[in-house]
């Protein structure tokens, strides 16, 4: 690496690999780079990204970061093995925390999001919100828009839903995530929420991304479960070129030939993501195993691996649940889970929410 | 099977098996239907269809069955396997035709859909269009608004693109297939096409499949590569209940272990959805297989299998195409390719696209 | 369930639920045994056990149960899921524990088996083994007889491999694992060795299993990275069957459509297996995630999500081994990471090999 | 390509691309070649094949063809993208054809491979062969010895059954197909078949494919259902490196998530292996499906991708065979089959055995 911040020369990462070359430039002088590029054989990638970031492909690696390291205007060159720039560790090698209020996730703590697979009524999202509040978990989560595979399946209370959410927020002091599945739900569901999530069968609806891209809310992104890790990061990108940086990354699950559980929670993706990006990586502990049996193995196991946040689906009367029974932990599971939890958070030098509080 | 049309008794499918039970009712006698099913502990599905149709489950189903035929307004019961009722053969054995003027899908005949992967000038259409007419190959597609895994790819030219792909449509009498990728896009694709596309990444994009659901245009519906091909029926099912009855469904290669293609192309999904759904099937050469080289096999192979329609990647330049130039026929591997498939739909005792002309 | 023992009826668990029913005989009446099951229309499996255990198959278990029951010389009726019965927790509720001399791999303690992929000296032996007995870990693995997937490439020292084995086995008072891959191999690999370890390419090799039933040594069984985990269960009901009920089942990673790392390690089945089997649940941190960044974090969640030993490979110098490079962590990478790895056992109530004495 | 038959120089291709780099070489001095490969970096692979050739790794393969050039006694360099050197059409570009009397799979004809899943009775085989000579399919396959999954099923008749098989091949004139487990039992099999086959579960058992190299009978090689086509190549590999050139390979299906078909019928593969190897390409119908309603339209659809052969399950009553009553055909079907399977094989320039006959 050559550090010439003080001569005015382009910093160019020499040592880096990978298949992209990533110029960051100061100025708008994309078209005059473009042209450059193109009569230099390189692979100009569509789009500047609003931070003066984009990338290139060639395989004649030495020559290519020699040409740009030559433009004016250039302030960094470097290489990295995805096309996805802004949530790699190059470009921001420290954790990206999000923070609502006094609530946080990617910092040193482990967050916990809990709360019904369905927003079903008040008194429900009350007596979740007051478990959450005494056993020390921090995010309140519910769904009122669901996307659910059959359309002869209940489908959330809309608006409705998203208000029984705000209020239990309010009442107990627990900022919110919810899901939001178009763009026209976009801004009633930010007007009841605090973190926009965006679910496995969104995750790559590239439209909604954009859109969300300038939503001024933080975006939790599931992966899609037929999707490689790869494709999950430049989902991130889609939010993060398009204006906002403050995205978390969720493990749910993949689909495998394992019939034995739901799904397969890929656990190698947590420290996979965890090296590839500063964002925030979150395990969803519902999804990922589909049964109530694994919850609490599988959430201790992705804390041990890593995790900075974990969710739960949890339910008064898991059997009543519209949706999801077979995943959700009852309140008092939940409760005697969570002490478990903070053992696992503090054999890796990590503190579980709540652990001081509770 | 109790015939029973004359005596005004419901007709009771008792030979019929599946998780499933159907109830197909004459007036709006929901409300009622739903308090005594909840009476007899079964599982009443969320919302009717339009159609008068709507599921049930239980574990009893003979007396499950017994109870619906008893219920005021009923006039016909069966079980099935799968959730999606709209989209199956019991409620409706014949196979479906989509036509758009001469053209059509889902009879006899085996339909062939051809252009290139992104829409890029008006010449490459022309040359495009042209080449279809000389083939016979009845039907145009293109790509306006594109799907990218990566937002620093090119994204598709937009309405540009589908006004040249109107042009050329028209200019040749070719109907147009292209895709639509989000609510706000429905519009304007459905006055410049004649079908809808809804590509794997939104496979399970209910909303947007739900407002597709009143397009009155076509939709071309393709597999998400994650999904299950009882997910896809599930999907047309959003459609259909959503009152669109014009559904065609794709097999487009799922993930699988094998890095050899890009994509494995799920033969077996042809027969086991030409037996389970009366709408047409299709098969995307181009995706399931990733690769020129395996294009000609497989889209024999599809015919062979039952496909009722093929899809194709083609460009007068592969190697200069804008996107997915690895699957993309050249024009004249294309026309090469058109009597070779007509020899197998033949033996298959069918009739390839343009074969009396051609 | 009807407890019976004094009585003399059979002890007949009628809360118990699954496709299988298991009958328990206490003398050689299978002839009889099977006569009457089939006059009943049940699917008799087709050999006795050595156990006086079988199972048999039937939709209406009511009936067969109250059959089998009345039949002379029957112990026990239960049903259970799987068609694996000795491995199962109906048959055998406690954790059977495998003992060689002081180490033991089942109880309370997690245990560490640790060595390079191939033997390739007898100094890279004894350094290993001294590794080992400094950081506390009680099991040295590693291989003479090679599944490599090209001819072309290293098979391992075979017979001298073995003498190292046990030269620095017997230097270091550490019992030994390695695999077997042939029936000719077993009695060579029996008197070199502890526990014989059947690969993942030879996970459904049967008439292999079948031989090592009567081998008189433990079996450490890996699970086919293509298999399910009930396929597991039967392979090892294949060498419980034929006579030896020492076996371990071991979790070694899957094929998925992830390529980030090598194959994806299926936490879930940690508890999946500890729920349906008494056999010790091993995972093998090297294979699972085939890239050393990796093996950290997923041994650390192994151990979290419940597994009773973990499986390493290490090397004095890791980028010079004949095999597995990539997943092989150096002496000092162990050596840190087991104190890591102590601390997550501990914080789920159980104690890491050598703890006391490191 | 330089061609140098004349000279006396070796034919070195500088047009061949991929990672591996192969030297044939026409004497025994592998010695000094391995040295001179050590001293120039190269990764030497570790055996040669009997046949003077083998493989070397290196990133510079420019100066690391320059160098094989110049070696005594190299005869033909190239590069190759597979290890698998015997197996590939570099090696051997023309097909290679089995011939077993009359009977022949590799050339213009498609084989056509049918009998039960297991050899039950006399009776039974002579039945089935009697079927096979009227339709004209050519070659008679049934399981003597069975690899169950488990230990409680049937695990077929062993030694009685190959006397069955070979009295009816014998009766009939049909040479025989038939799987061998175990080192062990190849002899066995060996007096009673023609063609020796190793199953999916064995597709990587490597010290039986070993042996299987000095066995003098053609051996059907399927694809284990967790495996990489080249991994399929690589098996292949190990047979003919261990002696034996008479090799078929064998798709039967993966291991994918879709739930509705016991296995994937991988039809990419037919296309991938034709082009990568010259070895004969077998569809195993009744595996890749696992249900009778599959096997006709998946028969035809691996001839129109281009199968050389096409293995069935057939039985004179389906329901009651003693396994994989699923996928299993009744001759009936089978009969009505043959007739549609060679229109298809005629619509691709082939003809199906017994065409001339039926």
């Amino acid at each position: 690496m050559v550090n010439s911040e003080k001569s005015g020369l382009p910093m160019v990462d020499e040592q880096s690999e990978g298949r992209f070359l990533v110029v960051e430039v100061s100025g708008p002088n994309y078209t005059g780079l473009k042209r450059s590029a193109l009569e230099n054989d390189l692979d100009f990638l569509w789009r500047d990204t609003g931070y003066a970031t984009f990338g290139l492909t060639t395989s004649d690696h030495i020559n290519a970061m020699a040409w740009a390291a030559a433009q004016s205007g250039v302030l960094r060159v470097w290489r990295q093995e995805s096309e996805a720039v802004l949530s790699g560790r190059t470009w921001r090698p420290s954790d990206t925390i999000i923070q609502v209020g006094d609530a946080a996730i990617g910092g040193n703590g482990v967050a916990v999001i809990a709360g019904p697979c369905s927003v079903e009524d008040k008194s429900q999202m009350m007596e979740v919100a007051a478990c959450l509040r005494e056993t020390g978990a921090s995010w309140l989560r519910g769904g009122a828009f669901k996307p659910r595979t059959s359309p002869y399946r209940f489908q959330g209370l809309g608006r409705k839903g998203l208000e029984y959410l705000k209020l239990a927020s309010e009442e107990y002091g627990l900022p919110v995530v919810t899901e939001v599945m178009s763009i026209e739900e976009i801004e009633v569901v930010c007007e009841h929420s605090d973190v926009l999530q965006v679910g496995s069968r969104n995750a790559q609806n590239f439209p909604l991304l954009k859109a969300l891209g300038s939503s001024g809310k933080p975006v939790l992104l599931k992966r899609g479960f037929g999707c490689f890790i790869d494709e999950l990061l430049h989902a991130a990108e889609y939010l993060m070129s398009y204006g906002n940086p403050q995205v978390l990354v969720c493990e749910r699950g993949i689909r495998s030939h394992e019939p034995s559980s739901r799904f397969t929670f890929d656990i190698n993706a947590i420290p996979v993501l965890k090296s590839a990006t500063h964002l925030p990586v979150v395990a969803d502990t519902a999804h990922g195993t589909g049964n109530v049996d694994l919850v609490g193995p599988i959430a201790k196991a992705a804390i041990a691996a890593g995790a900075d946040a974990l969710m739960f689906e949890i339910h008064p009367h898991p059997a009543l649940s519209y949706s999801d029974a077979d995943q959700t932990l009852s309140l008092e599971q939940f409760a005697a889970l969570m002490p478990e939890m903070a053992a696992v958070a503090g054999a890796v030098g990590r503190r579980l929410d709540g652990t001081d509080r509770a």
